[in-house]
């Protein structure tokens, strides 16, 4: 906990708050600036991005007047230090060790996600509850024990957790997760978790995507036939 | 694509414009309402429903307008039949075969996630490249060679694919997805696609969640030191 502390930012810049809608929209334009960063844009209108990032652009230009951000009238936005600013904002320049337990299927690929990696998140342990597993090396990590959680937590200061294991023990596993000090938990398990309050936990619904593509599907198939 | 034409809704029905910011809240309502309804509650306020949502009841009373749901004053909304309008304006009363292409750690966990079956996505099809999978079956499914992708299209209507390969092979699997005539792609490969006009393609990014965690956990780590 004693490195984050050091690395986090003073009392004053991090306590406005910015609604949640907003929270949850700055990573989608922080992807958008990397993707516009590595090809060689230096500057972008609040509507370019707006269109890189998928929102309207007066929402954009809401959100980013939370960080204080409002861009230069007639230049728009620096593209490297508003991707900085929302990095920081977000946390993510920082090193954030991440434990993934449960290396099935899903766990595997979430080890060898290079999404996680280039946005500062580290997966430091792989641990199974089958004792067969415990030989693997997947993405360049051991996998090991779940009994070791607790040790691996408090060595490298893991504050995040991520559930891949089968829905019956995910609930096992969180407990776990809490009693060992982690209190953000990111939930692939298709089960609703009970925590303690203080503790976040987040869910990934792999449908949600699909659902949004059957929506439009569903006018186009119309408008194709009407 | 007759099946689908004949249970789609009628055309003054689907011509009303929805926000895409609200269509892209519509999946998070409908899980919330299935939670509810299978937890035996038969109505629910707009501030229950808000709150199992993780949005503001002000949003979501403006959000449910645009499907003409406006509750009953003092009773609320009728759980059920929300998640029936809610479903059907998605789309997902209907039937909507799937294929994935690319059966490795990502595609299986893809094949075995069953919260693509009750939302009415049925994986017809899984295909991938590599001769030495061909024998495999995985979720009860065959996986088949990449080459019979235009008649597997042709033969279940299929209109959404999935890419789950590697980031160098998805733009190739997408130009072949499109030609078939698929028109919905879902991209879990780490590679922008470029897909001709009409054809919708959304981006799994599953660092996103970890990103939200990171931000409060950010700042629950700064309280504890401030």
């Amino acid at each position: 906990m004693e490195t984050r502390a050091l690395t986090a930012r003073t009392s004053t810049e991090s306590t406005r708050d910015i609604p949640e809608a907003t929270v949850a929209r700055l990573p989608v334009y922080l992807r958008a600036l990397t993707t516009l960063c590595e090809a060689g844009t230096i500057t972008c209108s609040s509507e370019e991005l707006a269109s890189a990032a998928g929102v309207n652009s007066a929402k954009l230009r809401k959100d980013l007047s939370y960080l204080g951000s409002y861009g230069t009238r007639g230049v728009g936005y620096d593209v490297d230090y508003l991707r900085y600013q929302i990095a920081r904002e977000i946390g993510v320049t920082q090193d954030w060790p991440v434990v993934i337990v449960g290396i099935g299927n899903l766990g595997h690929a979430l080890a060898n996600y290079s999404g996680f990696r280039s946005r500062g998140f580290r997966v430091v342990a792989l641990l199974d509850a089958d004792p067969n597993r415990h030989e693997e090396v997947v993405a360049g990590v051991d996998v090991r024990p779940f009994d070791d959680l607790e040790q691996i937590v408090k060595e490298h200061g893991v504050a995040i957790g991520v559930i891949a294991t089968p829905a019956l023990a995910a609930q096992d596993v969180a407990n776990r997760m809490v009693a060992s000090g982690i209190s953000s938990i990111l939930n692939f398990a298709p089960a609703v978790l009970s925590v303690p309050e203080g503790v976040d936990v987040r869910k990934v619904d792999l449908s949600i995507e699909l659902q949004i593509l059957a929506y439009h599907e569903q006018r186009k198939t119309h408008g194709a036939t009407a």
